[in-house]
């Protein structure tokens, strides 16, 4: 079946042709078929009228942390009254993580994918993190995996409460046990490279012995303090390094010499109330930038990337151009992926239509739900 | 028709109970008629069950401009790449305003004040401005009245560009004929009482004869600068004195010592990447505080209640809770109904069930739509 968007005000193609005025696009199943002007458009099975407003990729959140029970409301209450953010409380959601069963998992983690889809998130990776023992993470992933194809195993989020002052022989679970366990269900492996969290030579071996299992990289870094994080993500051709909050002009360099997306994620700055990352510094060296959410109940609930895309062009210096570009094209850089992100034949037939005939409405209207429709795999919601 | 909604989580009252929990509400035509213990509400023809989420009152938005034409994207993208806002791009509006047809203005309005009431916003207060001609002036009220009740004369925006030079001039048209084609659809009158716009003796000048004409008293104050404005509220008791961004000791003390609510708009200062005002100043001298959108054109154009309350929780040093209270009884307060903002007996059935289990999330989960029903006047949306 074949669907056809025409009177499209701009469409924006993230090709080199960048944006189209008074543009269609045919989809037919899963895949964008053909793109042009409006008047050249052929016929379809079904047709919207996008009366021109704007159409664009459907965004890539390339970080989340969907699956875990519970939520920290008082937790963010307190924090905004004052208390500083440290991470610790991620120990509370393991144990609720843990206490619930598979139905409450996969039914709150559902609940946000569709939030997530209905506020046109197309594609969204899924990390497991608050399991933390084998079977934990392994059922955690294997709930992520039924949501989408990019999990990722987080098994180095934390060192839980139990292996407390013996990180050594919580390495070596995750590198052995729970590396195999999760492996059937992960794309990705992740760590949390972090003074409080995993030290770079556990990171490194952490990594390395996941990419040896047929895992790619993707690391948590420079979120809270600098560190080794980016540089051992470049040094692993990671395909991104998260955060990336505090950096130097040698982690710059790194990323703006390397393969590896530098993904930045505002919701956690604004929800912990801490210093955003400079997205401008790194894109006018030459760094690629992905915008994701980091949603996770801890320190980011938000699964907005249209808040998102507001915050980095108030915040961080981006240009709405730039940002938009960053939550679609970035995100799949992030995840390397080529077939999503873009609008063009043969790309997956995901796409969003604005409430708004421009991109520029996403940062301009900051908070308005302006998602009017969302095709996914080539259908409609 | 009497609607009852039961299993409410938290509710949140805004009397001297604050919150309830498992608690239940009924609504009979228009108002409230019931409020207490879920176990023990009376049955109704119709019922929804809450689930254990949130229900409040209503957003009372009491800062709007929704009558325009045209929208100013791009000299948003020109000011975040850096360009400082002046305000002067109020003309351009004014130029589109005064060109488009009655439908389009009607068709414009109607639209966002759809897209506020799908957002929770049951109450809005819109103000004319964008016409700045006896006959446009007259009209943009016309078309609001034709949307609320809370409408408000602002003639004071700016000098129209065909009074350059001329203000005297224009005060006189504004206190004269403009102000006599008002006064049969406005119930308040408005000054913007800032540099570059109107001084404080044309303001009191304006606001006195509007009084005089029976319409009551607001303020736009101290959003640029510090001024006279918020002074001058205080002193002819306006309802609210708008912005406050720029504060002395002094207009915070007689913030606190009178009856005019400090209404603040922090999406204007995100818009604009201006500095925010002090909430917590506010509210620990004791003054009352309300937060409201300021949608326009120019400066926010963001419809979204929950977008200022996640903001002033992470900006303007506010309590989920004390934000809540601003944007919806602190709303009430700023355009002095007692009959709305509140879920008591005898109250407008003006409420909204979130798509969570407490207030604390619309400052918690920052961007994502959160309202899962809407009941205005008693209908369900």
């Amino acid at each position: 079946m074949a669907l056809l968007i025409d009177h499209i005000g701009e469409l924006v193609t993230n090709t080199e042709i960048t944006r189209l005025h008074d543009a269609a696009v045919v989809t037919e199943a899963d895949r964008i078929v053909w793109v042009g002007r409006s008047r050249d458009a052929p016929a379809a099975d079904h047709r919207i009228d996008a009366g021109g407003r704007a159409v664009l990729p459907g965004f890539v959140d390339s970080h989340s942390h969907l699956v875990f029970a519970g939520d920290r409301a008082p937790e963010f209450a307190a924090r905004m009254a004052g208390r500083p953010y440290t991470g610790g409380g991620i120990r509370t959601t393991v144990a609720a993580t843990r206490a619930a069963s598979d139905d409450e998992l996969r039914d709150a983690a559902g609940r946000l994918r569709t939030e997530a889809l209905r506020q046109g998130t197309t594609t969204i990776e899924i990390k497991s993190g608050y399991g933390l023992s084998v079977a934990d993470e392994a059922r955690s992933l294997r709930i992520a995996r039924e949501l989408t194809e990019e999990t990722t195993f987080l098994g180095a989020h934390v060192v839980p409460s139990e292996y407390a002052g013996r990180v050594d022989d919580y390495v070596s679970l995750i590198c052995g046990p729970m590396l195999r366990a999760a492996t059937p269900y992960a794309r990705w492996i992740d760590v949390f490279c972090e003074r409080g969290a995993f030290e770079e030579d556990h990171a490194r071996a952490i990594l390395t012995v996941g990419r040896a299992a047929g895992l790619q990289v993707r690391v948590h870094a420079n979120q809270l303090g600098h560190g080794p994080g980016v540089r051992l993500a470049v040094e692993l051709d990671a395909a991104s390094a998260d955060h990336c909050t505090y950096l130097t002009d040698r982690d710059v360099e790194a990323l703006a010499g390397g393969s590896t997306v530098a993904t930045l994620l505002p919701g956690a700055e604004f929800s912990t109330r801490s210093p955003y990352p400079d997205a401008r510094r790194l894109l006018d060296a030459g760094a690629t930038v992905a915008l994701a959410t980091d949603c996770n109940p801890g320190s980011s609930y938000t699964s907005s990337m249209p808040f998102c895309i507001a915050l980095a062009v108030r915040e961080m210096g981006m240009t709405p151009a730039e940002a938009v570009w960053a939550a679609t094209a970035g995100g799949a850089r992030a995840l390397r992926r080529e077939d999503i992100g873009v609008i063009r034949p043969g790309a997956r037939a995901d796409l969003i239509i604005l409430d708004a005939p421009s991109h520029l409405h996403l940062a301009y209207r900051p908070g308005v739900p302006l998602i009017s429709h969302v095709v996914h795999n080539g259908v409609t919601l």
